[in-house]
């Protein structure tokens, strides 16, 4: 069997894995695994009112430390097909770009991984540590029974990881660019602020809500929440919506809605930041504005891998191969690392994001071979006999 | 015939005239005057879009002065008839009071004119002047094929009125209450910020236009825009609405609209008044809000018929007839007054207005008697020789 990045790459883009569809993905990195003697799982999960996902677990060897790649095979529908260069699920090459939907997010990261494992096993039979993949079906849609279930699932078995490493698209442009060592946590919350409806041309009788919202959003956005920590930007509350429906220009509305998200570095908790949030309404309502605050549940927190000796092994691989050093980033949105971290330390690296969830998504050929490389270098420092 | 107000206004209740349709009810009022003498009139007017509608014009007598009747036989749908003590189109009476759709609002108002007007005539058969009716059938609607061109109608035929009483319900509470000698103008305005879309883990590829939205409305409120006149309340500007219609709570939207209405006094026209908004968006905005701001076109504007003789001539009869000195107001919604006022001076006043509009519309039977009473009055000083 071809074990090359590109050969991997190729077949499983082939694989119509739209999300939440297994597509066959799952069963090709089953069989490439066995093959290289891994010991592999295929739990299914489920939950009422949501498909159920077909998942992926798999370990080689039984000692320390315990390297686990993470990611998922499920990516986001094509969109008009007629639009892309090549077939998105055909896996073209074209000037040395190879074409398809989960090129970078993450098909082609996983590949590398798999190849990188692969070579290292074949190098390295006796090595005494334990290289494992848990790859999902459900990043891109729900996300109820991907990750958050395996990991549940993996730690009921006795599985305990060291480090981990998430293979996402975290290069803005090119390979060796960033490396995401924490990522913000994400709240979001919604305002209702009532009045009394009533008619333009008898103030009096009413009670307009609209003035009470401006003035509670005003109170939200007065004062930055942070000035940002050592590896975080500042928190960032945006004001995503705000909603009166009324039609009818001569009447007064009863209700006026908003609704707001942050985007939270390490500084805060969930908690303390709804704590927060009710204090600015509060003072900003005064004894005038009536209103209700509701957060919406949330499992984003942010979390940070504080730069230590694996965080290294990963800068050096990549400075090793690309020439370049890589930033430490923890800008971007959520991924699945805000659940992995509660096992152990992850960090985030994998291919070239610029054409995720486009059409004519693709990556270059040589990426896929550097990022092969890296991801081999970091295996040979990790499992390095100690000096 | 039974001329008496109570008589009248129950054959005009049984006209089924839910606006626009004539229900009768204009020919009823063209056979009663048409009887007593009057030239009558039924201009019908259309305008692509809208229904046809049926108007009347009646004139008693070619000399001066002369004093028109205003109002409408348009009535509001009944709504739920089930909720209805008695049937709304029935003109049934229970307790003293009239049960009907526009017992108030206004078919008795008119049929207190035509009382008064009928009796005047019958007991000054060789008066002087002239009295008129001008009466529509699209108040209630769009009222676009009513007074408006009614009145354009009539000035083209040559007519040219000195004084217009007209008869919508201005009492709050009792008969003699309020006569309204103005009314406030109203002027709507929209406005759109635009911002730029994007996802809210990356706001510096965004530009979120709500916060620009938020000033821009701050600035409109900061100050009132006046304290009132002597006749009128200070005006009042009221934001009826404020939407995004962002359905999710990751992204930053692409743009906030926002509408305000105002009532405003005779301190303002709406050109005066687009200028000051005008102003005090662009001070709110700087340097850093991109936004439109569009005017409605509007033809409510302010206006007030100075406590003159004639105004007196009504408050006097109303004093006499019921012992209260009628508060000269301006408050309230716009109607039909805005547009008569272009032509001579008008007045309003008619029944009490609570019921208006709702479930169980009626009018105390004692109520129509005296209106009429009070508009005989009126007659009687209006048409007296001068000393
Ligand atoms: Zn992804
Ligand atoms: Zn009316």
């Amino acid at each position: 069997m071809d074990t090359s990045p590109l050969s991997l790459a190729r077949s499983l883009l082939r694989c119509p894995s739209v999300t939440p569809e297994e597509g066959g993905a799952l069963s090709f990195i089953e069989s490439v695994l066995k093959a290289a003697g891994f010991e592999v799982h295929r739990p299914v999960f489920s939950e009422p009112g949501t498909p159920d996902v077909e998942n992926l677990y798999a370990r080689y060897g039984t000692g320390k430390p315990y390297l686990l790649f993470a990611g998922h095979t499920d990516v986001v529908p094509p969109g008009e097909v007629s639009r892309w260069r090549h077939d998105p699920f055909s896996a073209e090459i074209e000037d040395g770009e190879l074409y398809g939907r989960g090129a970078v997010d993450m098909k082609g990261g996983i590949a590398c991984m798999m190849a990188a494992a692969l070579g290292f096993i074949r190098d390295n039979p006796d090595f005494s540590g334990s290289i494992g993949f848990l790859i999902t079906g459900d990043e891109e849609g729900p996300a109820i029974n991907g990750t958050v279930k395996l990991l549940k699932w993996a730690k009921g078995r006795g599985e305990r990881f060291d480090h981990c490493i998430l293979g996402e698209p975290t290069n803005p442009n090119q390979l060796g660019d960033m490396i995401k060592i924490g990522r913000r946590g994400s709240l979001t919350g919604k305002i209702v602020v009532e009045g009394k409806q009533g008619h333009v041309a008898y103030p009096h009788l009413t009670d307009n809500p609209i003035p009470g919202m401006l003035r509670l959003l005003e109170g939200l956005l007065r004062e930055p929440l942070d000035h940002g920590t050592d590896h975080f930007d500042a928190s960032n509350l945006e004001v995503t919506t705000v909603d009166v429906g009324n039609p009818a220009s001569n009447v007064i509305p009863a209700e006026a809605r908003a609704t707001f998200n942050i985007r939270f570095n390490d500084l805060w908790t969930p908690e303390s930041l709804e704590a927060e949030i009710s204090s600015r309404l509060s003072e900003a309502a005064g004894n005038s504005v009536r209103y209700t605050l509701r957060m919406e549940p949330t499992n984003a927190i942010a979390f940070l891998t504080p730069p230590n000796e694996f965080v290294g092994f990963i800068a050096d691989a990549i400075e090793a191969e690309t020439g370049f050093r890589p930033k430490l980033s923890t800008t971007g949105g959520t991924s699945d690392a805000r659940f992995i971290v509660k096992d152990c330390p992850v960090v985030e690296f994998g291919l070239v994001g610029q054409t995720m969830h486009q059409v004519d998504e693709r990556v270059a050929v040589e990426d896929l071979n550097r990022l092969a490389a890296i991801y081999r270098k970091v295996l040979n420092a990790y499992f390095a006999p100690n000096p």
